[in-house]
């Protein structure tokens, strides 16, 4: 596993920012206070960078020298603004298919979704900030290089999400193992989103009601439900075959 | 993770062959000749259980106290027979599905196709004695229990299941990045079983030529193909929905 890059101190963090590098997480010093804290909080506010505040002991074990109270993980991939990403898309002239992560932290499937998004024409996935899986080498590696290659976004909420996506024309559906409709009667034509949930729990029921349309995948045996990254994919191919017009 | 139940010393292995135990594999000590190891290894053969010769120091590492050079692992999960389960599953009325898995040894991805096979009505999993994952708890923790739900048959080789299959009137199709044809187009309303290959490696060309027909999922994106446990669930959902007469 490779070390995370990262930068240290306050003038090089600043100046990454400039620099458009991405972000995974900043640690900021507890404890402080003043314009240099309220200068990154708006800038990692404004690209949905978490930010952690911990004790002064742990940042110097962290980074050996003088790291003035900050120091920044850059992650492996890069990621995209949604509000840039879907007006990128239609005049790509593509028709938008999304897929949002609510809560599915396992970096293994992480890494598989990504790489079924890849191969089966996702034009990209969207993650909250809190509860999604880290982004990873481990990742990368799980997606087979996929997270490289398809457009992350990083959202405050997974209902920011919804309403972006409704706003600009897209309808939202929701894998959701009590919905009546099946996977294979719904008409994912137009353009497109899909929420999956975290394994065991699904999605949450807030989130659901904010969607246009559930569905379930028919099961047979005994064993409850598919493993996430499963689903993903066989909800991507569905979608794949209609759009290719392979549909009955 | 729990430990492997063992049975140790001759008359223990064999009291529990009497007694239908599933063995995972049996380890005999290097240089055991004479009748029990003849005895032993024609009982092992008779159902399919690999053994192993390892040397005496290795052996008395595994089992402190008199091994008598003979240690049994308990498989945690029972094994069918191919050649007993293709009938029982035709006697119960079912239109048999069986997934072949060659060289899939992947602990975590075992568990997750057993899952999908499971619960999207597949009859039993065939796997090889050798180039399979092992049958561990945490194979059965990844299949969130199918494991133990779905019949699992060890044979001495994929070429042997397929001569067994086709005798029985099975039609054997396998997922092959050559192939021509798509997934969708495929008429898998007959008694059929499908092979899926390692990843990277895909299937060894010697098991194509023995099938009756090979596809392709259909694929966009620029990553090499999908995970094999998200193949496995895309084309357990295409005989499922086909099965079902949601068939185009």
């Amino acid at each position: 596993m490779k070390k995370t890059a990262r930068i240290i101190g306050k003038n090089p963090v600043l100046d990454a920012f400039e620099e458009v590098a991405y972000f995974d997480k900043i640690f900021l010093q507890k404890g402080t206070h003043g314009p240099f804290e309220k200068e990154i909080r708006g800038l990692a506010k404004a690209r949905n960078i978490p930010i952690s505040f911990i004790p002064k002991e742990k940042m110097n074990k962290m980074a050996a020298g003088n790291h003035q109270g900050v120091i920044a993980l850059i992650s492996p991939i890069p990621y995209y603004e949604l509000s840039d990403l879907i007006p990128k898309v239609f005049e790509e002239g593509k028709n938008p298919l999304f897929l949002l992560l609510d809560s599915v932290t396992d970096v293994r499937n992480f890494g598989a979704i990504a790489r079924s998004a890849e191969v089966l024409g996702a034009n990209g996935i969207v993650v909250p900030i809190k509860g999604a899986a880290s982004f990873s080498e481990e990742a990368i590696k799980s997606s087979a290089g996929a997270l490289l290659r398809i457009p992350i976004c990083r959202i405050s909420s997974i209902s920011v999400a919804i309403e972006l996506l409704k706003t600009s024309g897209i309808r939202i559906f929701a894998s959701d193992l009590n919905a009546k409709k099946e996977l294979a009667v719904m008409d994912f034509s137009m353009p497109s989103a899909f929420i999956m949930g975290a394994e065991g729990e699904g999605i949450r029921p807030s989130v659901i009601r904010a969607v246009d349309e559930t569905f379930i995948i028919p099961q047979m045996g005994k064993t409850d439900s598919l493993n996430v990254s499963v689903a993903s994919g066989i909800i991507l191919y569905e979608i794949l075959k209609q759009r290719k017009g392979l549909r009955q």
